[in-house]
């Protein structure tokens, strides 16, 4: 029996001693890196927190003490310590366990989490809630990515007033997804590589070299060193916020960050504990691409390799067309908030770096930067997952489309992504749709993706173009019309039908050829099949014209009640049509939290894969 | 002819002596004085910048260098410098002048603001956009509590890598709206405390004591005070973030601003000058109470007493109701984002300061600090403003919503303002009403605010309570039946009828009783009213019973496409009844901008007062 086996809960890793723990350090990053490489997942950021964990759940008493992992993508081994090693092995599988903490999967989750930034403010929270004279912790573990992100910076600016009993694990790999950016990750390096760290780190050496080797006096000079530092560094940028600042510690080093640990349990003031940590640590391959290795789908373990190619997709298409319209207008600049790859647009950084901006996590910065540029008359593509764009939403209302100014935003995983309920892009219409002066458009396929740019861009105002992750459907693209010209307003009619139309948004609509396909075949039922292509300003006597003959079903990949089935529903219902219109608003639910898994799984359990929608539809026809 | 009327444009400013800049003072503020008394606007924010504008005003080259104020409501003197004094004398009156820089009002408005925090981001992205060797500066002006938001927090994060020519004004008076809070706010008190900066004070001080007096030594004294500041200052958090810092500075010694800006012209480097003025300045009312100062209605100049009386209303319904709640559950907090006047809980953060949280203006923290309280076990209310909500609804979403936690958001000022387009409360249900777990409800008068938040308390889930700033019509109170039990998605019949239906939200269901008597009296129709209560879940039944025998209406203070127009239309548009049902959503518009003005003005350019919707209502019937 491994180690590893045999700790059901924290309170099991007391009694090892530290060869024991190395042992169980090399045994999760195994049982992380076959998982992972199996179920695909969160791999470099979860190899650089195995000791982290390990030192954090023996330190503290759990789970009446509590730890908020922000982000949440590097919480594997504290998953598989917290009693959850069976459910792991289904990690990220439908109905299996979640990539992310999360409140009720165990009482070890606290807090569940997906976006970065919000464990500060979410654990003062708890800190406030606490009684005078409870001294229990509450500790937010934050990378030096997130903690350039405005929430964390308001919660940070908070610390000194309710942060007694708050203990800020900094965990600094100096990577946000790409490389860092910003002064405040540059501060951090300062304090790596400051005169008087190195001096004292040198001293401890060289302390160490005339002293006779015994892990006695070893512990001693390390302790020594620890005091060293814990004088001599000022804090810098925490020092000024009143936080008290303890580091840099290295994060591989189980022993020194114990004994930093139990050194603040019994201090009264809030600290900042820099731990320094290496994302991919123990994996070659992820070492050697820690970008590429952050969130990777199922791999090959002996040689790092992805089991399944990657298919080019929305992404690709969108960083192509990126390019080229780069080419083409010498003025137009892209803005991306730490997903440089993530949206496709590394060419661009790499060939027009002079005109590419990365805002690092801070998604509202992002936004208001774009403005900024675009107010200045230049035209801006801001490309962020939808997701995080809802950091941003009131900047995109507030400094771009009050002001009409030119900003193209391009939203990536626009729909269903496996991470779960945290990262759907479902949601951003509903807000969108009400927005003053903007256009939003879906490109039905890769194809009418630089189509919709070249248009975007020619508005001089600002424009959405939503898309989702991964490729639309292949096996109907011979099913496909080619692209005609991009018309602002106007629809695009995919296949002619006479016995009810599905009125599809962006890739769905791919999917709704698929499905006229079915119920032509097995329900002898003639579908006609609408590419939508604009959400605002939608196609209102398209839809009104087929309304008066049929029935009307609309599709998309967007909580319904708030995305495309609200736009129709409201033509629909405001109409002078004679007659009640048979409407059907197919997508997703504004009842229930939709879960995690693959995307065909999550569909199926909507019903809204291809062989229910057709017989949702068919059913719906015979009533 | 006063000096201010000679000026129309800034650079009639440049010949002005020192006699004439402080003339021209006094001049604005006595107009600045009588035109709010009369128009009502920010009264203590611009009287603390008239030196600061003059100065800005005299030292840099508008409109080729650019000034972005940050939040805007402190730029009257400066719109009173660029050539709109005429305007001026219709300050936030409808088609008038704007209260805050608008685009398109002035070539010299390069910037339009409203929310606090994002000039840094914009000036980031204006020098980003500037050609090599381009030398002007681009201002942000930007208060002392906005600062401390996560937006303008993520900018200065930025400002190294992109603001060559950027020039951070930090105008500080140590307020937001309330007094200010945090960690930065304290390290801006500290620069103005430090020993070194009094030491270098009373050298300066004790210098010109032993001088003869002489204007010309008096400027060398300053300058040479200047530079001892800025070598043996260390700029704190600024320079950190490798800003360099200028200051404190007096920002009511015209001479001394001047010159510190004058004085980093020709620097390539970023620059934040921290000047220390004074909310309300010259105005002794203002002075002695600058929060109630802040924002006012029209009042007598000569005392400083408003020429209306304020009639309690939602705001204050609410903060007895939270007070009366707070003395029932003794684990009752609440938390509020630098507004605890404006959302009516002083009386609750005096009776319970330690149950009570001014997170500043950090609407992102305040919502998931809230969540780490209710996480904890807390029952919290959170209290924002609906425009200033938009901010952290990717909070509400990630931290409250998904966790199915116990907060209970309070959404004042829901609804059209006085104030314009960037205060509208009209926006977010578009957002909430996808959201998983939340409930949502509008109280239909202040009688309903105590009961509403009562219930909502009672769910152990989140719910949003939405109510517009002042009060219900008080002329149909006598025609509102008594408060009825508020149950789970059931809505409130007002008054019965048969000729048609409106279905309308918070206190448009008051304007809904009116709009019934006059249907009655001039049109001959039976009008009956249901107060909704519930947006979400909707009273989906009440709704498809009237539907089978009338034409419906819902009436809204919110954008109709994404609002409960939107609700009402999915709900008809797919039941089974077997007419199409007369529906019209009454409500604010998705494709305009509505501006600023008194809410009755707003309410007519729209057609949504009582007169234009009965006449909407009468002839959609005759139709």
């Amino acid at each position: 029996m491994s180690i590893l086996e045999k700790i059901t809960t924290p309170s099991d890793l007391e009694h090892l001693n530290s060869a024991e723990t190395l042992q169980l350090a090399a045994e999760l990053r195994e049982c992380i890196i076959s998982t992972v490489g199996r179920c695909g997942g969160h791999l470099a950021p979860n190899l650089g927190t195995v000791e982290l964990t390990i030192a954090l759940l023996r330190s503290f008493d759990l789970p009446h003490e509590r730890i908020i992992w922000d982000v949440g993508h590097q919480c594997y081994s504290y998953k598989l310590l917290t009693g959850r090693q069976k459910d792991f092995a289904r990690l990220r599988q439908f109905n299996g366990c979640c990539g992310f903490p999360v409140r009720g999967e165990s009482a070890f989750d606290c807090y569940s989490a997906g976006h970065a930034g919000v464990a500060i403010s979410a654990a003062l929270g708890m800190c406030a809630a606490q009684k005078a004279g409870d001294h229990h912790k509450v500790i937010a573990v934050v990378g030096d990515g997130a903690i350039g992100s405005g929430v964390a910076l308001e919660g940070l600016n908070q610390v000194r007033d309710h942060g007694r009993n708050l203990v800020i694990v900094l965990n600094d790999n100096k990577m946000a997804i790409s490389e860092n950016v910003g002064a405040i990750s540059r501060a951090l390096n300062r304090m790596m590589t400051s005169i008087r760290y190195r001096w004292i780190k040198n001293c401890a050496k060289a302390l160490l070299g005339l002293l006779p080797r015994s892990r006695k006096l070893t512990h001693y000079v390390s302790r020594l060193e620890d005091a060293a530092k814990s004088l001599l560094l000022p804090g810098g940028i925490f020092g000024e916020l009143g936080i008290r600042y303890l580091g840099p510690i290295n994060g591989h080093d189980m022993a020194a960050l114990e004994r930093t640990f139990n050194s603040v349990k019994n201090d009264d003031r809030p600290v900042i504990i820099h731990v320094v940590t290496e994302k991919g640590r123990g994996y070659a391959p992820a070492e050697a691409a820690p970008e590429h290795f952050h969130g990777v789908g199922a791999f090959n373990t002996s040689t790092g390799t992805a089991l399944k190619p990657s298919v080019p997709g929305f992404s690709s298409a969108f960083g192509q067309a990126a390019c080229e319209l780069a080419a083409a207008v010498p003025e137009l600049h892209a803005v991306v908030a730490a997903m440089t790859g993530g949206v496709g647009l590394s060419k661009f950084a790499e060939l027009y770096p002079e005109r590419f901006f990365d805002a690092g996590m801070a998604e509202s910065h992002a936004v208001s930067f774009s403005s900024g540029l675009a107010a200045a008359g230049k035209p801006v593509i801001c490309a962020i997952y939808a997701t995080f764009m809802q950091r941003s939403l009131d900047n995109i209302f507030h400094d771009v489309c009050l002001m009409k100014l030119p900003v193209v935003f391009a939203l990536d995983r626009a729909g269903l992504v496996e991470d779960g309920p945290t990262h759907h892009g479902i949601y951003d219409l509903g807000f969108l749709l009400a927005m003053p002066n903007l256009t939003i458009l879906q490109p039905g396929c890769e194809a009418e993706v630089k189509p919709m740019l070249e248009f975007a861009l020619q508005q001089n105002a600002p424009v959405v173009i939503r898309y989702p992750r991964g490729n639309s459907d292949a096996a109907q693209r011979s099913n496909m019309p080619a692209v005609s010209p991009i018309s602002m307003g106007r629809s695009a009619v995919w296949r002619n039908g006479s016995d009810l139309a599905i009125y599809a948004a962006g890739a769905e609509a791919v999917r709704a050829l698929a499905i006229a396909d079915e119920l032509q075949k097995n329900h002898a039922l003639s579908c006609k099949v609408v590419n939508v292509r604009f959400l605002k300003p939608f196609d209102e006597n398209a839809l009104l014209s087929d309304a008066g003959s049929m029935p009307i079903f609309t599709l998309e990949d967007h909580v319904a009640a708030t995305g495309l089935g609200s736009v129709a529903a409201q033509i629909l219902s405001q109409s002078n049509l004679p007659n009640h219109v048979d409407f059907t608003a197919l997508g997703l639910p504004d009842n229930g939290t939709v879960g995690f898994g693959s995307v065909d799984k999550l569909r199926s359990a909507w019903e809204l894969d291809t062989a229910a929608l057709t017989l949702r539809i068919a059913r719906k026809l015979q009533h």
